[in-house]
């Protein structure tokens, strides 16, 4: 008897006949013996719905009213998997990220959880009862105030683990409409593979660049209390892919898998004055506003005048540029350019830090396609390469052909 | 410069274009120099399509599932309000029922306000800002824990008419898809009539009796702490209708309204042993069950058996069928039958109290029509009838005919 977290995304939940699947999938689980806890996201496209309405009523709408409109979505999941599982006779409870005791830090819309009161969690498994919490939302204390918070897209992930973690679970399911992790989106590599075990680092790189699977603050949480996540797909019985602690045997594979990621801008600032103090200005500025900065070049250009590029959120352009502008008298800054038409590519593997040579091949394959590389960037276990928007789909399929990922690695398995 | 609660309906916050027009007329209120409180509904449609979803999951759904499903809509238009005003550089904030602080009664998803701290809304206005107040919705705290409960259908306007009484508002204003209250629903009544003033007592019997622009509860409490209401459209500047304590005046129109009901049935219990208590014993465990029943009407038959006639909303049919169906054994019911196939019509008015004759003039107008009355019960200032349902329509008109409602009363006016 095990205690399993199941997380299921919006196109688990997207109608009723989905609904019903997940509350058959839920029972089966509580069949076999085990404690289960349930964390929904809303249904698929409601977030986005809503965002949009809050959106055409303002260019800049209140973090915190927007985080009150989004946190209906998944209430409105949760109370109807709860009612279903009651008709199917498993006694179920739907929770609200308030009544499951998440508590956030301030930033809405993309808070953090501080902690987890598991109080009413741990009662209502103790009698029997199947929690169905809200993913995604969480609450803030401020100044006797106790407002709604949302923690950002994928949030839901970092629930599910989160509460793993905190009720100490054997496993978290994540239940999608993939049926796990493959070693390239296969709307774009028509031979991806599904990787059958990968590890919490490798995962926290895919999904850092946009590998849509999980999400990665949901990573990290499940690498630093190492919590097994099993992400499978809630349309078939099919094992998944899991991510867990690294090991040796994964390390012979040199390169586990391509991520891109289309949803990032490139912000060009030029003729600044090249004095010290420049860049912790200007990233002091944009990280005050909650602008994500990703990737960084800075280089100097004639008379003195140094120019910076920098990788954000598509989402932050308007902060970022705001932000920027801002600064454009007391910097000195002569012009602030935005280009949205980029991709970000990317091989990641934990083999690539006993091999040589990976990021030669990765630049050579891209040459031999013709693709400019505007921007570069490394870990010790990924390559991300700034290229430009319409080349992203050649570049992911090069890469995957060059680097062998077709093909299903001997030492990998369970 | 007043303190104003205006609540808006489901058709006035519809959809982003309707709540621009909210936020327009909010702003121009504002603008006057007045206070506003604001408390919304649900898109219109939404609670209807919520309750759909949950009823599809489940034949008898728990209520506080339920409640926690129903409670979103409300949470969605505060927001977005919020968020227009903010745009509009007006200070405003939404607030859920549990930040607004309305406490309830644990009665899920028909439950009553028990208490309201203001302390937050009072500290908004103190403020110089528009507290946007989710309808329908309060907390309920029972054992340690805290949940959403909702007030039943129209509960936006109890809602509105309990904050207005607490924050001694000088007018509660309920925003509709209709300019007032009418002396008959002129879908059905081409030559029905704007009433301009109209007593608590009136319109309590009236709300009661289906007609739908002002729920109950919120009337009962209207008059209980003397909170002027004025019931007027969203989609235009007219003066509506005002709801106010009765005076001398109103009292020279003898009937004000003419209302109808066509959401109950008629069930009837017969052959029971006619004996002391079975009307306490059977209707002792319909309101154990919740049923609410109307009227009621016993008759008592052949060698000693009793038949029981009574009216109960439409909704509560099946609750109130196996509520009798369990009785049936320890009762010796000889059979339970129920009639959907019902209407209720009504006549109105403070009038009635000084008049004569009214009664005997209502059942001489449906005879004219050939129409046969099923039940019938009194108040002091209503008179109501229960008819078949295909014969509302006809009824309805002969009255309004009958009792001279199409022309303007000479006393009544502001």
């Amino acid at each position: 008897m095990a205690l399993i977290v199941q997380k299921y995304g919006g196109t688990s939940v997207a109608d009723l006949e989905r609904i019903r699947a997940v509350c058959d999938r839920v029972a089966a689980t509580v069949a076999q013996g085990h404690r289960v806890v349930v964390v929904l996201s809303a249904m698929s496209g409601e977030t986005d719905r809503l965002v949009a309405l809050g959106q055409k009523l303002s260019a800049r709408p209140s973090p915190r009213e927007m985080d009150l409109l989004l946190s209906s979505g998944e209430r409105i999941t949760v109370a109807l998997l709860a009612i279903a599982l009651d008709a199917a006779g498993i006694r179920a409870r739907a929770l609200t990220g308030r009544q499951a005791g998440i508590y956030t830090d301030t930033a809405h819309t993309k808070a953090r959880i501080e902690r987890i009161e598991t109080a009413t969690l741990t009662r209502l498994l103790d009698e029997g009862g199947v929690p169905v919490v809200a993913g995604f939302q969480g609450i803030v204390e401020e100044g006797g105030d106790s407002r709604v918070s949302t923690l950002g897209r994928g949030g839901s992930d970092t629930t599910a683990v989160a509460l793993a973690a905190a009720l100490n679970a054997d496993v978290c399911e994540i239940y999608t409409d993939v049926d796990g992790i493959y070693t390239a989106d296969p709307r774009i590599v028509s031979d991806a593979r599904k990787i059958q075990r990968i590890s919490f680092d490798e995962i926290l790189e895919l999904a850092n660049l946009g590998a849509k699977v999980l999400h990665v603050r949901s990573v990290e949480l499940a690498k630093k209390f190492n919590v097994p996540v099993h992400v499978r797909s809630s349309f078939s019985e099919a094992e998944g892919s899991w991510v867990v602690q690294g090991d040796a045997a994964m390390e012979q594979v040199v390169v586990s898998g391509i991520a891109y990621s289309q949803k990032e801008a490139r912000v060009t600032v030029r003729g600044i004055p090249d004095r010290p103090g420049i860049a912790a200005q200007l990233f002091g500025a944009l990280a005050t506003a909650g602008v994500a900065v990703d990737m960084i070049v800075q280089s100097v250009g004639a008379a003195g005048h140094a120019s910076i590029s920098f990788t954000i959120p598509e989402t932050d352009v308007q902060q970022a540029n705001d932000t920027v502008a801002g600064l454009k008298e007391e910097m000195a800054i002569a012009a602030i350019e935005v280009d949205p038409a980029i991709a970000k590519v990317s091989i990641v593997g934990l083999g690539m830090q006993s091999h040589t040579g990976v990021a030669a091949k990765m630049f050579e394959t891209l040459r031999a396609e013709g693709i400019n590389i505007l921007m570069i960037s490394t870990s010790e276990i990924r390559i991300s390469c700034i290229i430009a928007r319409d080349q992203m789909a050649t570049a992911v399929r090069a890469l995957h052909t060059a680097f062998g990922l077709a093909v299903a690695p001997a030492l990998v398995g369970r």
